[in-house]
């Protein structure tokens, strides 16, 4: 309301989307298919089967990604909606350029693209990269500059992911290293070249209420059921996926109680912020990703998940602070407690969980070493060695730190195109800024607001 | 609390209801059992693998309906609680009266009826139009008044379902002729004549706060998650399953985006209304429901979801409001452009698929026109040629809108029978009409009310 | 804000969960390993087909758990972030601690001790008393007791249990007598010993909202679509699971219309209290949790269901003011509305059951006795005959009742102790008491607090 009209060039948004959805439209008309059906009975209960052993999982993690992730950002009171709704379209956009960007990739080899569920999956991974990275900039980026983000990050993430799973033949099952570790320093890269040494002051909205940060606690909750789904999906059906399940779960469980002790423990007065809870319970789930279907015991699930959970938050308490006044490094959401952090510790961890099967075995395992068969099949880890998958592991993740701090110090610099129209601080955090909803806080008369306020909303009922 | 108690016949609700119950207790007394325990390992193994495939589709299509759909109507913020208890009331009822009305039909020719989890997704189904259409008229009518119209609408569902799909084999796997055309155009109906030509001023209480926005949008990405599911689940199990579920996410994400662009370049500042995203959003998933498991290019789902994203977002623009001002018509949840619009959008389609189709393969092609096999089994396409089964679905689309209509017109005459009490206008939206609630708004001493009012319902904790 | 600092032993909590983070994790490293990996394909299909009819019921139980029964509790307006956190923290730790104690137990008879996902499952319906126990003291009892409870219910359940299922041979496939009974009274037995004579007088803050009333009905629902998971997880798969899935289904469709009646005919008004939505549409799912895999009709879940709603009510509606009255005792959430009442009705119902179904078969039937050939499977009901087994039902109810009041009692008294530290009266049903969060009525000038106060959590975000 209090909102002068020309602050913002409105017809971006639709422009760019309405743009992207045309190239989109074509790129499919051209080049995408579907499999022919099946002939036989028996390719038919092939398909059947494997729908019903993806489906369930892709379903959950759907639900993790629109609702769960969604929430957890709810966490700002006058942001809220807006919050959740570029997720949900962040989502989508960044799932839709990943399966056309893998798409070209693919036909330049292999001709027509046979759309299936798993290609789909992958591109919702490469999409995860784009939801996680955003959490550095929340609240002070406009839709147009998110966008443009996730433009630049799924092309970089395809490439960052390539490198490492394909040619460094990285073992990362979950994610944790291709994806967590390198959106997490791509969205720290991208928030200091926006914001460069500017010190982002506290603004008044940015506390959250007791009823945004319950919201925001369901969100993080619906994320940690549904987590081993995510870390299972693409596992080798069988042992390694019964394994993934339990090592999950485990280390979720572990990182849960932890947070609370840990947060008990740093807090003066011993009682317990909600942010900790919000993102601690999910560190063990951050790090497990790397290790999930590796040859380790029980016990190294648990204890990976509660080290994750104290490195989550410690960084919140020490670590973001010290960042914020000495690099001027502004990450809203604490991405690098949650993301960076944790899957640092995966990564390590799997070095450790190599080395020691091999000592277990008296000699290098390849069947141990990756039982999902999957992406790491075509690294012939026989000839390489224990000390070479070790090695490995560690240049995958100096790989994606690397490249995306890199990427996201570039992307950032765009991100400044004055054209993008980055909102003045004091419209920050405000969904009215983007959305025709009548903050409760802004109406003049608080009484009156709900009853005779925002006529205007009408016709949206 | 203002409310003067007698203006309300209490004991209709439970007269009404509880006679059903007994009803129901008879009916399933004489006539319906499980199957027999299986003889044989093989025939257990058998059930055992239809749960595992019928079941998680199951549960997410209750989701959908009790959680997803429930959450979505609760944007009216001093009726949340009605909108959602109402709703989860309409579904159990619906459920069991389809039930025991297909028991009938059922026994009438084959005797005694043994249920299963595929009768129950059956009439599942046939709730889902109450459902909707009760939309038209939330906020208005009194409980009463919503059960008499369910009673009325199952019957006629049933009747114009049998029709459409089993007389002119109408293909329609995801039912958006039989469920979503029809539920909209017999809420429309309902409506007209419930309301007649008194056009229904703005209600103070009708505004939605940003709260009740979000959780308004939380249920629209519930329904968004699910939607597959509801769309395959009675497909034939292998490829047409898998590509209907392929195809509906596709339209989904198509028509998230979309839904976004028109929104935004519709309103004059460009902010995006939160009505437009709730209901846009999944306007593709309605469209796409008839042509699903067709054989069709993928690009033909995306295109079919944007299209239905940008009727929906027009209607609720331009159609709703001509529609109110000329004809009187009011629909307060704007179901005539997430169910009417998109679902008309859809079977014309169907209808250009089938047509495609046939070209694409120089001649009708059965196997690929209903690769279901199910619900059109009983129709030989091979004799009844790709214009006739064309034809046949705008048919089943002109039955769907007809018998709706009329039927609608009837049952809302019905509803101004004065003992079903239609709430006066002051008394609409108010959760504390039926629920011991105090509304908050309505306290005389806001600062007091959450401390030490309602303490009459000390007995509920 | 307003508490003196020094009220609460703060380094109590961490210092207890730590201890027993420590000692899970030493426990995990000696006894606690994974199956080997399958040596051949066949075994691997195995493992895999098992995880598909495993996990997608685990992950049902686990939002139930987690966001269904922790969104249930967030009725108390200004505790609903202390109940959702200590809701998740207890089933944490309580998962754990079973598995801890089933560990060890396995561990004496057969050594070393593998893990799998039906032993954590075991481990999680062990939590699940926890749970419900704590509802009788809900928001008067501080997170150290509430731990404390824990640590002595969870061993007493594993007895009790065994006492139930192994010894007594009772039927109890969806847990209705050992663990919803068992539970309620352990609870009752805490609330008395822990409040003794003194009544509890009404606490301003005890009085629900509408939003606390929407969120906890939000979770009741997603309770309400998932409980047929929760009761068909440990059934023969086949017809038994078919059948206990249907019967639930019913049990709880039929309960939600009979709350409805029931509700609205015991309000002098009419109006819907939503303590009783929020309980009575569950309480069919309790009921029928020891007869679901049984042989009998449809007709006995539906009639079942209706009972088991009416009696909820009605205890809400008298028993439970009667019990506060003449025995001062205390049932914040109503538990024994919910799962005393309708426990000891299915109990009643399993003895029908049995004696009918053998007079249908002339002579006793196991294989109609005990379908899920899991838990029963050492009890040798051919030779026990059918009043055998009606007896065992009893006996086995009365096992459940008798030893939870005596060990609630018991464990109540221990939670008197000082250091454990109870809440004063006026500080109850507080979320600023155990987290840094600032209530929205406490703040001394409302139109601000949203903006500026709360500086402190800054570091959250």
């Amino acid at each position: 309301m209090a909102v002068p009209p020309s602050t913002y060039p409105r017809r971006l948004l639709p422009l760019f989307l309405g743009l992207f959805q045309g190239t989109l439209l074509l790129f499919f008309a051209l080049f995408i298919t579907y499999d022919e059906p099946s002939a036989q009975a028996e390719d038919t209960n092939l398909v059947a089967n494997q729908v019903y052993s993806t489906f369930p999982f892709f379903q959950d993690i759907q639900v993790m990604l629109v609702v769960g992730l969604g929430l957890l950002l709810t966490f700002l009171p006058h942001y809220g909606f807006s919050a959740f709704t570029h997720n949900f379209l962040l989502l989508n956009f960044s799932m839709q350029w990943a399966l056309v960007l893998q798409g070209l990739l693919h036909h330049f080899h292999h001709g027509q693209i046979h759309l299936d569920l798993h290609k789909l999956l992958i591109s919702e991974f490469a999409a995860v990269t784009v939801l996680i990275s955003v959490g550095a900039i929340l609240g002070r980026a406009s839709p147009c500059q998110l966008l443009v983000m996730a433009s630049c990050e799924i092309p970089i993430y395809l490439a960052s992911e390539w490198v490492i799973v394909t040619c460094l033949g990285v073992l990362d099952v979950g994610g944790t290293i291709t994806i967590h570790v390198f959106s997490c320093y791509f969205g720290l890269g991208v928030s200091k070249a926006l914001f460069r040494a500017t010190q982002q002051p506290l603004h008044p909205k940015e506390t959250p209420t007791p009823s945004s940060d319950l919201m925001s606690l369901v969100g993080t909750l619906i994320l940690w059921v549904f987590w081993p789904s995510f870390v299972a999906v693409l596992c080798q059906p069988g042992d390694a996926q019964h394994r993934a399940i339990l090592n999950t779960l485990l280390a979720m469980s572990a990182g849960a109680i932890t947070t609370v002790v840990a947060s008990s423990l740093l807090e003066r007065d011993g009682k317990l912020s909600p942010g900790h809870l919000q993102n601690g319970s999910l560190a063990g789930g951050v790090a497990i990703g790397v290790v999930a279907d590796m040859a380790m015991p029980p016990v190294a699930a648990l204890a990976l998940g509660s080290l994750s959970a104290v490195a989550c938050v410690l960084g919140f308490r020490f670590l973001s602070p010290l960042l914020r006044r000495k690099l001027t490094l502004h990450d809203q959401c604490g991405i690098h407690n949650l993301h960076g952090l944790p899957g640092i510790l995966g990564a390590a961890a799997s070095v450790v969980a190599i080395l020691v099967a091999s000592k277990d075995t008296s000699g290098p395992q390849p069947s141990q070493l990756s039982p999902t068969g999957g992406n790491a099949s075509e690294v012939v880890e026989g000839q390489r060695g224990v000390a070479g998958q070790a090695l490995c592991q560690a240049a995958g993740l100096a790989v994606a730190v690397g490249a995306s701090l890199l990427a996201g110090l570039l992307t950032g610099a765009a991100l400044r195109l004055p054209c993008l129209a980055r909102p003045p601080e004091r419209l920050c955090f405000d969904d009215s800024q983007y959305f025709k909803i009548q903050d409760e806080a802004e109406s003049p008369e608080p009484d009156n607001s709900a009853e005779e306020g925002a006529l205007a909303l009408k016709e949206q009922v």
